[in-house]
């Protein structure tokens, strides 16, 4: 199995080639034992790699094997502050010490965390929920939408992914086959200017990409559901890393806010930083309504947020209420902020920006060399390379794609794959990444894609 | 706000004289200041009390406030080898400092907790699926039965809580009215030989109450769902902790796996010892097909689990599969093994057994002198108390329900509030709990019941 998108979790038809009850050839991997013990006990998700690797220890941006062998982590967003931060480690550990109960009780924690959230987010979006998952927080996200505006309808990208509930999985368009979505999910095309409908040169792309939401709030509207939402993930993780048009973000959230719906921004991959500001949505200059978020928020600790406008979450709360066993627990909330005060403190969204402006001019130096590189693009430290067999025609190269992981991972860096096509190399680091580490992940990159072959016979 | 169930996440009819937007009267409580911090960023959860307990240190069954003053948990299941165990702390901190990833990569914790798992359920239920809440581990329930059954009807409880998800949310019936459930939901009276249809004394409480799901299947059937699964929590925390006769879920099993469902049991509350045995579901000697729980696996730490059968798993498997980002991480893993380890090396089933047996005791001997109270049940360290305004109506006294936890709390206990009728006095023990502790709590509720009016007026 090589590194995947985390959308596919459910999309079966896009992992031809993966065996998900994990019988590997015993002989061809080093951990056949323990792979062994685990299929039996264990269920549900698969391992990287076709030889999958056992970790033992992190640190920063490096991870351990059990031989001794190190890899970079040029995968995993959710060490947001590197593998281990001991700040973040000794504020778990201090406050599971101490005290852990729930959000019945009064905690300074709690209030601490949502008062420093409040310090990142524009003004007015400052009371925030908590939950433990991303997907737990997109589900409370669309209630607090549903409720407010009374209307059902969600809007969300096509080869969409928010996370694996029923209600969170249905709006998560690459998991499933289009023709059982439910009638409350529309959705439009991703703002793809190198393999969508519109491309660079077929005029104003803000323009042309957001008029198709138009079509999805008049199917809404005709089916009775109206619109309660549109969610979009503003690093277009699943589809491939976009970098969605200027103004096409302002457009679309006039549109859904005219037919009275909510704007959410989902930052489960985009926020805390990794894009290079603290929050997605600020590359476009628009405020959402609703945003959430999870993975990095505390660098492994399970948590997640939802942070709104008071107006909003008064007027949800005259007929509503969530309890959550154990969102915003004072260990989970001394993890975020904890993780928050780091990023503070060793200025890491200056580093993410600074950093990625380094690893966008070191893929298009790569792309200069290797005509395979159709495109590059993303934001901070997540970006990614589309792959594709001809430049001219862009027919995307998802079979050499598909190789590359395992062979970085051969290489002792660890990187993934995404999008529609399953032909983009997804890059994410921890904020702490310097322009050495860039520079690894450059001469692996270089080496693999020199040997990969061009098409597979 | 007095302590409450857990169920009254939603339930807001139940709450009448609770506000939701926290205006607490300023001048009558202790926290003033911080509770007007807590409703300017944070927004979701009520807290509990008129005068909100303000906690900051935690051990064994002990809590303490910000005045040193001392409660004895009686209340809080999540804490299950007692506040702050340091074994389990110290497992959280050396598997934190080490690394912290996810299930893609290989791992011994994750292995060594799914078979420490499969060593306290019955033979054949001992593959397990790892996720962050019992929500998420509900929500995963479903769609291994569903997809398994090919059905998707689901028979629950009345007045059942389940969790929060849109999907679990809906299954929990006591959190919304009923004219708006779903058809794929279908209801039966918990079987309360109390208050119920059927009493003590109208025959055989186990078939007449199991028979009632033959009307559940047919409507399941006529609709055209289908039966999935039944799904019920074994001490029925919601529907007041109740006892159901003897034979009752192997009738309901025999039922539902005749019409082709799978039986689920919701162990979130009855799991990991607190009924005096490991699992719920055995004391009625019946095998469910998935189990799922949550709460108290990691002591505090968020995890939940969802445990079946390989042929189930497989079978699922063809079709699907499940990554959760946070779900049996290395640190989830090394939190829910200590907290196991700790139950087993410190025979806390055994002791929540004895130490049952005597609370149950206590709770008889206290309704010898109250008459307010109307009937005592539960199991092992999960037991209540029901008020009523008379013995032989059975009328419940919610109205003086609701001021006893306030009052509780002066005494230096904390306790909840449960059932469909608000009337019932909940008491959950840490596993390690003693004789000592339940003769406090004997003391502090004899003083408030006597005190406490039989009726408001």
């Amino acid at each position: 199995m090589t590194g995947s998108s985390d959308s596919d979790t459910k999309g079966f038809e896009r992992l031809g080639h993966v065996n998900f009850s994990g019988q590997y050839d015993t002989d061809a991997v080093d951990n056949a034992e323990l792979i062994e013990r685990r299929n039996k006990y264990f269920a549900g998700s698969f391992l990287f790699f076709h030889n999958p690797v056992h970790l033992v220890r992190g640190e920063g941006v490096w991870l351990y094997d059990d031989q001794g062998r190190k890899y970079l982590d040029a995968y995993n967003n959710i060490p947001n502050v590197g593998h281990c931060h001991p700040r973040v480690v000794d504020a778990i550990c201090a406050q599971a010490r101490q005290l852990n109960t729930h959000t019945r009780y009064l905690h300074e924690n709690i209030i601490n965390l949502a008062e420093r959230i409040a310090g990142t987010t524009p003004q007015g979006l400052d009371v925030s929920l908590f939950a433990c998952s991303g997907t737990e927080a997109c589900e409370l996200s669309l209630r607090l939408a549903r409720q407010v505006t009374g209307n059902s309808g969600i809007i969300v990208m096509e080869s969409s992914y928010h996370g694996n509930s029923k209600l969170v999985g249905e709006m998560s368009t690459i998991t499933y086959a289009p023709d059982a979505r439910p009638t409350w999910i529309a959705t439009v095309e991703p703002p793809n200017a190198y393999q969508g409908p519109f491309r660079d040169g077929d005029g104003d792309l803000s323009c042309r990409y957001a008029d198709l939401v138009d079509d999805a709030i008049s199917q809404l509207q005709d089916s009775g559901h109206g619109v309660a939402a549109f969610v979009c993930d503003a690093i277009f993780d699943s589809q491939g890393t976009l970098e969605a048009p200027k103004d096409y973000f302002k457009l679309v959230y006039e549109k859904v806010r005219a037919a009275g719906g909510l704007c959410i921004a989902d930052e489960v991959q985009a926020g805390f930083g990794r894009t290079g500001k603290y929050w997605g949505f600020e590359h476009y200059d628009v405020v959402p309504d609703i945003l959430f978020a999870g993975k990095p928020m505390g660098n492994g600790h399970p948590t997640s947020l939802v942070t709104t406008r008071r107006d909003i979450a008064d007027k949800w709360a005259e007929n509503d209420a969530y309890f959550n066993t154990f969102g915003g627990n004072p260990v989970s909330a001394a993890a975020a902020d904890a993780m928050m005060a780091v990023m503070e403190d060793e200025n890491l969204v200056e580093n993410c920006a600074e950093v990625g402006s380094y690893l966008r001019a070191r893929l298009e130096a790569l792309a200069d060399r290797h005509t395979i590189i159709g495109n590059v693009r993303g934001r901070g430290l997540f970006q990614g390379i589309e792959l594709v067999k001809d430049r001219e025609s862009r027919e995307p190269a998802p079979e050499v794609a598909a190789r590359i992981p395992d062979r970085m991972k051969d290489e002792g860096v660890l990187i993934g794959l995404t999008g529609r096509y399953g032909n983009v190399l997804k890059f994410r680091f921890s904020l702490v990444a310097t322009r050495e580490n860039v520079d690894t992940l450059f001469a692996a990159l270089d080496k693999v894609i020199r040997d990969a072959p061009r098409t597979m016979s």
